[in-house]
């Protein structure tokens, strides 16, 4: 994904994306906005075409018309962008069908080809779709509507499974129609730029490595907000959980490549053989440095904010967890003792996601009477976030300027918004693009999801077994107060619960 | 100097300081306005009063006068600054005198008694005259004028000597008639606030001090600049030359707090002792590690600018450096190796005077292909700009945000002057102040003077012995070429040449 | 291969062992002592059966009168060494035929079954052929005398081809036959107890780690030496040459196990997996960067040596180097700048494999005038030897016992002969016990094969393609002196010819 | 004491040595046979004399015939031993006189100007008395018998006041008469081999100097014991008790020179410097962190050993320490958090003292499965043991040579007798040799000396003030259990009661 395609790969092939599910929500929000986006700034091939499947009844106008509604051009508009609007929606079309005919699929396979004019082609399925229909589409489309001459890759959402014996036969599945080559898992979260900045500062600096390691580092924190609820869409969520929701996916991914080692190449296999490895050095996490949450009903303001159980989308009395906090442990010589502690949960007082690197104390006690009796207060956060707005910034110590010697802690931006105007490209436009290129560096790879679901399994297990009761925290809140104690257990303040500004 | 006196201190004794050379410039340019500086903001004792002592007859009016003109207030003037001014020029006053007649400092004595008015008395002198007459006036003060009852504090300027016999025999000089306690050898370049915040950041940040030594420090360069050459005041200049003006003082001293060992305490005595070990440590300059360069007339955009020796001031055929370049190495653990670059002359292209810290490269080669050829372009750079503007950053390798793997090189700074809005006081102020109050820490004790002229005197020695010829650079160019190869032998390029905007 | 196998486990199943070339000289010599040796240290199943196969016709009675030659007690004989011979002997039979005939191996399978007596049966071939048989040999024996129900491996000795292109062959023809977990690439040096402590030293103690890298290591050297010729041999080695037979596998593979990052565990393909890492970091070796030799005759105390070339074996003419030294780089975080020389010959003044890690000077100059001027010669050196006889030891420098402060370089002996007296096994009665138990971690896998000769390939071509002429050295000489050049080029000196005693 | 004293050096002037306390235990065992042992070695200048001064009266001949019965040839012995002793005695004087007596000290002072027969003279006096009559001496050989022409140095041993107080005291008395460079206080642990030693290894050698920090060590423990009590001389020692005899001196300052900074060089002043530091970079200790102990009667195989208040020169109801055990902690960047665990005893189960520095664990778990469930059992261990006999090892991990994979902990000896099978000198011949070279670095500074009572008087006076009751262990055992809980609370296990053979 590093350049763009030359002339003469572009010219002599056909690339087809088709968005299976083309009606639903995140294909209108997300897929084929970002595929205009990515049309827009010239990075796909001349010849590309994008179909939407779905069992809706659509007219190619109709899906043109649908689309065009969330088209957006770059807030640096160019004068054109009407104009390419048009030349991109030119370029959809809709076949309808079902997801599990293989008859279906057989068309949208006559009407591929019809397009791609006899030209060498390139296919991309973005399945848009529940999880129980994965499966069907990939049998449909492999068998019946694979490029004969160029490649056939399938992007996937999650939930890739609920535990390791479904994710293991949803792969075993999949391999009967693709080869590994050909899955794309995607995990939107790695295609923010922040996390791809995040091995750049990390391994072309001489002056981050040096820190990266349980001699300087204290503890780590991945931590996942979102300031609203269910919101009558509980259904799916209910049955997964904040912790497959988010920790054993979005959370853990960012921590592998945090804590990874130094790949031997940039290469995807290179990076995800050191995910790989990172991730089969933790511990399984246990329930004792687990705690999880469900929000309850809360007024504030004369506003009043409903309960989990409240949302009509939720079966009464789900223990069904919409926060969970936990402590991971590194068993390699990098890691051995730094807790890693996961932060997720839904409806709490802000929106953010971010990782917070607290580094160890000062030794020796130089200036420990400039800092008062609190030591740890004073030690260095490196601080990254990746929603809303990305960011890094690292908290230092320094004197006030001026006579007489008084010590303030500033932040030190890394990232100045200011120094790169132009508007961050969404996540998705960087993974599609990946995928249309081969890139699979960002894309989850089979062992690595079984070594993720390794980690989580026991622990899910347990918690729905013994019908472990969530600890109730109110809506809007910083969530229950139990995430303190275990913070505490392992001898960590949360970063993101200090002060105001932090 | 960490915090204001307390009330009970100041109130219950006098402090005079006497300014002997009060005619001259540096008095009026520097010691005068910083007092009142202090004064403003409230930093000096109830109970204090302004001698000027000098041979020019003048009296107590014309003094105030004469000081008047080179007050200013704070940009952020409060409203009442000029009632500040007339307060504080009230506690101004004059006397005149021989420098070496101790009958006239006997009668400064009794105008110091009558205003001191019975009370405590402390007495600082700031010695703002030429070398050949230190001694004498140190002579009479002592004698004649100390305080019987309080504490009497001699500053002095620089030259100290100009070889290490010269050296030790101001320094016996000086003895004779002052305790160690009671000499203060000032350098108004360790005043500057960078320099204060060098060591905080040092110590007090987590982060930076494993990055401090050889295995990741590549180079240290200390790098002084004037735009301006001797205009007309190269008498005195001549007799020294850069190497003592700048280099054995200003640039050595700024050495040896950047690459001291990490002391035992914050006290000013374990600071200088570990200053001592890292002069102590040092080899002495060798003539192959040194260039010497002079100034010739240049013309440019019409205007055309003298050379030194066209200065009248300056003797004919004059060989003194008015530019130097030299590598000096520290054999210890820390810098064994690591080669420390210093570069000082006058009539160059820019004013600046900076400490510039070239990271190694990062090993392995995992993103060669994205530096290109050359990885030690890639490499990290400390920049510690002391003036015109103090700042601190730190160049980093980033990725440019978007898509495709575009690496950037972005400054990183330390230090906003966003941050902290306010006037940096002057250097002169911050050292008044700790003479004052008796911090010791930033003036340089007579083993540090020793080590430092051990280090300088041979190669001063074989530099005039030899009659060694300097190479002459125009007037306004980036001095000469020689520097480049010095640096070039000890693989090193100069940061401050690189490009425009470094 | 940790614990001798459990009864049930031994109990339930035979084990055959069938060894390919069974009259050739490496099976009298190494395999079917080796058996012998498991054997009578109770390492093997209960049911095992030993088969020799080869093309001589012979009677079970006359392969166990071969064999019986060759069988030898430890020293530390026990009484019944007699017996187990015996009993040894009675397991062992034999069958003849055509190395390339499916039909005779479809014969060696029905005698197998009929001593296997339907129990389950695991059968491990071992291939003491040459290279050209390879793969018929796998082709028969797998298609006519696999195990039905248990599993089948095959050991294969070097070479492994030629270049890149000969060697991917091969792996691509046995790959028709078998798959990666049945294939065992024998390397005897990984089989060395040196080899195997190594890790264990580096990984199980915390002194070790930290001085396992570029930042204490200054150069690490490998070098194998032979005190003798081809002695009427030379045909196999003509083809082939010592960077072929003795560098690139045999030194290498101890190179990558030396320098490898830690593993994620110690299994096989973990351990595997880093030193494919290692290997794919080096830089391929440069013609610039390689001396070669060859041993021309020599007399001396009235005994004369021949030349490589006097030998009938040998081609007239032949430029095979029999000596060669090479500097290698790693590219990677830890090793990036630290020369990697290795050196290899026959016909040398003595015996010897070992690794030599040379560590830097220490930092600073406080022993300086203790150690006089070449501090280099006072650095810390680690030895770790191979063969003749296996030890460790570091050189360190300490004071020698009295009074005045003398320094001595002291040996300090990390593996005591004295501590643990017991016969050490060959390193093919732990490679065989390894193949038996499925451990693979001391077999190469094809990746590692394939870095490997990606990294000879290109060198060997322009050796052969150029007809670079070896430097002579004299029968029994310490070689070339073009390995000193070399290695000073890289700023090192050899550590096996500084003084009598190193 | 580099070197022994040049020709010229030696021949121009005289050293006289007088023992002031010439009747005394110390002068017979350690001091006459020291001396002797210089001389033996020629280490001695060619003119010396040695004097005896107490108050007995004793003729020349009395004298020698009294120091003859200690004097002892080296094992080694030469066939001139004989010879050598005549020499010696002939070389030795008597005079007899009173502590106090300034007149006495006058006629001392005629006979060594009488033996000096003119030339230039150097007076050694060595105060082998007890603490009150120190300042008596002092005062009358200095006034009266110092060198007029040459150096005078005083060597006096310990005890040097019993806190702070009397500390500064009595070196405030030795000032008046002394001035730092004449006083020479001796510490014969410092004289021993391996504290000599101890620096070479660390400073001298790269493979040490990374491990000697917080980072590597886990805590460091210094061992004192003796097997037998105060066997009827317990008055001098009920006075001082364990803390002062034993820690407070001998420990300390082994544990000074263990964990100092690098000096800027092996000068003198340069090492105490840096001693002076880390004691200074010391917590005072506190109560909570010292267990005290009292040993108690005991019979054991049908023999009955006295508790300490058994012995008749014991006050009755004592509650002196016979053994005390701390935790002490340096706040400074190299060791901040590392426990030294202090332990001095008498009559205990063994005689002893040693370093033991024990390693942190390896991070990771590569090795959890063949070391068990505590990995701490398998961490490194130096032990540097002064007495009885000195040597110093590394306890490593390594595997146990054979088939599978078993772990074995080695020792690895880094001081070998057998390869420096010459006896090593008596503590006192080094420091006597020092003292007469005046070489200072391993006597005790003022400051020094201060700074070690700032750390243990407030503990001593608490004790003392609250009337602490040691705990009771019987005679011969391994002391109060409390010692235990005092090393368990801050996680660190007993090296010398582990096992056997530890």
């Amino acid at each position: 994904g590093l350049f763009p395609l030359s002339d003469s790969e572009s010219k002599g092939s056909n690339l087809t994306i088709t968005v299976v599910g083309a009606s639903g929500d995140l294909a209108k929000k997300k897929i084929f906005p970002a595929l205009f986006a990515l049309f827009y700034e010239d990075w796909l091939p001349e010849n590309f075409l994008v179909f939407g499947f779905a069992r809706t009844k659509m007219t190619n106008e109709e899906l043109r018309n649908m689309i065009s509604k969330t088209l957006t051009c770059r807030i640096d508009k160019r004068e054109n962008c009407e104009d390419k609007m048009d030349q991109f929606l030119k370029r959809c079309f809709y076949h309808s069908g079902q997801y599990n005919s293989e008859e279906h699929f057989l068309e949208l396979d006559s009407k591929l080809r019809e397009k791609e004019g006899g030209k060498l082609s390139n296919r991309l399925f973005y399945l848009s779709i529940p999880p129980n229909i994965f499966v069907d589409v990939v049998r449909c489309a492999s068998l019946k509507a694979s490029s004969k001459d160029g490649w056939t890759r399938v992007i996937v959402e999650k939930p890739f499974g609920r535990d390791s014996e479904s994710s293991s036969e949803l792969t075993k599945c999949l391999k009967q129609y693709l080869t590994e080559d050909q899955i794309f898992r995607i995990d939107h979260y790695l295609g923010k730029e922040l996390v791809e900045n995040l091995s750049v500062l990390r391994f072309s600096n001489l002056v981050f490595e040096p820190l990266w390691s349980r001699n300087y580092i204290r503890n780590v924190q991945l931590i996942f907000s979102e300031d609203f609820g269910t919101e009558g869409r509980g259904g799916y969520f209910d049955n997964y959980g904040i912790i497959r929701d988010i920790m054993q996916n979005h959370l853990l991914q960012i921590l592998a490549l945090f804590a990874m080692e130094t790949p031997v190449s940039l290469a995807a296999e290179d990076i995800r053989n050191e995910k790989v490895k990172v991730l089969r050095s933790m511990r399984p996490l246990q329930l004792e440095n687990v705690v999880v949450g469900q929000y309850k009903g809360h007024s504030k303001g004369g506003k009043s904010y409903p309960g989990y159980t409240d949302d009509p989308t939720v079966p009464k009395g789900s223990l069904t967890p919409t926060f969970a906090a936990a402590a991971l442990f590194i068993d390699n010589a990098r890691w051995d003792g730094v807790p890693f502690l996961m932060k997720a949960g839904k409806a709490l007082h802000t929106k953010r996601a971010e990782i917070r690197v607290q580094f160890r104390h000062v030794p020796g006690n130089l200036y420990k009477r400039n800092f008062g009796t609190d030591l740890d207060k004073a030690t260095n956060e490196l601080v990254l976030r990746v929603q809303p707005d990305e960011a890094i910034y690292l908290k230092i110590n320094n004197k006030v300027p001026g006579l007489g010697m008084r010590l303030d802690r500033s932040d030190l931006n890394l990232l100045f918004r200011a120094r790169y105007p132009r508007e961050i490209p969404d996540a998705y436009e960087r993974l599609l693009l990946d995928a249309i290129e081969g890139e699979r560096r960002l894309f989850i790879r089979s062992d690595e999801l079984d070594a993720a679901w390794a980690l989580f399994t026991p622990l899910l297990k347990e918690i729905e077994n013994k019908r472990i009761a969530p600890e109730l925290y109110p809506y809007g809140s910083r969530g229950p107060v139990g995430a303190h104690y275990l913070a505490a257990r392992h001898n960590v303040r949360w970063g993101d619960l200090g002060n105001e500004d932090s």
